[in-house]
């Protein structure tokens, strides 16, 4: 019996992307269905009843919250092929420290930049831009932060990664000669089909992300 | 040859309480090294130089950060007794996201209700007090989260359970009669050898406790 893997998604979700990029890479075959946030559907409700939010992986009806939880799962159901967590345990140990790095400070910095203006604003760029030189050190002469294929890390960070990158085309403060290492990462990583296949048309992305600024400009 | 199991830690911390029962729990001989965190020690800027906080573990000369982090390579590595983390991937799914639950939306709205006043604490009181409904649901009859014995979110919750708990003594909004499950674990768990090792002693806890509210109503 084949597994039905389904995921409730928003096309332009950083984290959903976490999700279909495992997938993906898994060789996963999954119907993504797109949700209305204004109009959540009964089956989101039902299958993420604390959070509300997605993205939601079912798989054979039993529901996953919390993109690097599910993507955690993913590896681990089907772990027949392409790792994406280290088998040692202090390896393991430190991807998800990155990943619980990306998650929590890279994101909160990076909203703050995002949110604030003045003072505010200019800390928050310093601090993010040591958090990618940091990020830098950590990936050192590797292709991947997975060592020589995309782990858990690259697909915790590539796509958020990839919206600061893109926000940045109005804000211009990545400047891509200070940042050689990274900037090529996410440029090994877009290119790789796995990758590519899990986000969204860029034209579309760009006109959307242009919209999200307009709306956090106003609040 | 032994393991070196060293914890930078400090007594007060419910984050290095989880570690300490977690190495507990497996038997694992360590030494606790006390923080001093106004004058924090090169070997923990060495050993945590990202966060430079406690509590860290540090396994023949790695370190392990984040709490639960290090209480899952402390299942990963010791993993011949006493398994915190269940092995089938959906129940492990299950027990990382009550956990993140804990970590993430419990602490934030406890420590939204200790620092506001007036409507937003009130508010902020309704939400913990929900919040709790949903773990009392989640541990339904079982006399633990992992079931039978104490696991991967029990050692989340229990440390900032009676944190809170005692700090409950000052405010008296969690009712014994209307939490009866939660209350009574808390108990089954703080009358564990595992976990009552693990705490610091009573008075001294309580006096620390109220000095820090002191100090949270100064700011």
């Amino acid at each position: 019996m084949g597994d039905e893997v389904i995921l409730l998604n928003l096309w332009l979700s950083p984290y959903g992307m976490r999700v279909r990029i495992a997938l993906e890479i898994k060789g996963i075959k999954y119907e993504n269905r797109e949700e209305d946030l204004s109009n959540k559907s009964p089956l989101l409700l039902q299958m993420n009843p604390v959070h509300k939010k997605i993205p939601v992986l079912i798989h054979n009806g039993k529901s996953i919250c919390e993109s690097l939880i599910a993507v955690e799962y993913i590896d681990d159901v089907w772990n027949d092929k392409s790792p994406l967590l280290p088998s040692d345990p202090y390896q393991r140990s430190q991807a998800k420290f990155w990943a619980n790095y990306v998650d929590t400070k890279l994101y909160e910095i990076a909203l703050r930049f995002w949110r604030t203006e003045g003072e505010e604003k200019e800390a928050a760029r310093e601090e993010f831009l040591e958090c990618l030189k940091l990020l830098e050190e950590q990936l050192g002469d590797k292709p991947y932060f997975g060592g020589n294929n995309l782990g858990f890390v690259d697909i915790a960070l590539v796509p958020l990664f990839c919206y600061f990158y893109t926000l940045n085309l109005y804000g211009n403060f990545i400047k891509e000669e200070q940042y050689p290492r990274i900037i090529s990462w996410a440029k090994r990583c877009t290119q790789n089909d796995n990758v590519s296949k899990s986000f969204p048309e860029e034209q579309k992305f760009k006109e959307s992300i242009s919209q999200t600024r307009t709306n956090l400009n106003k609040e």
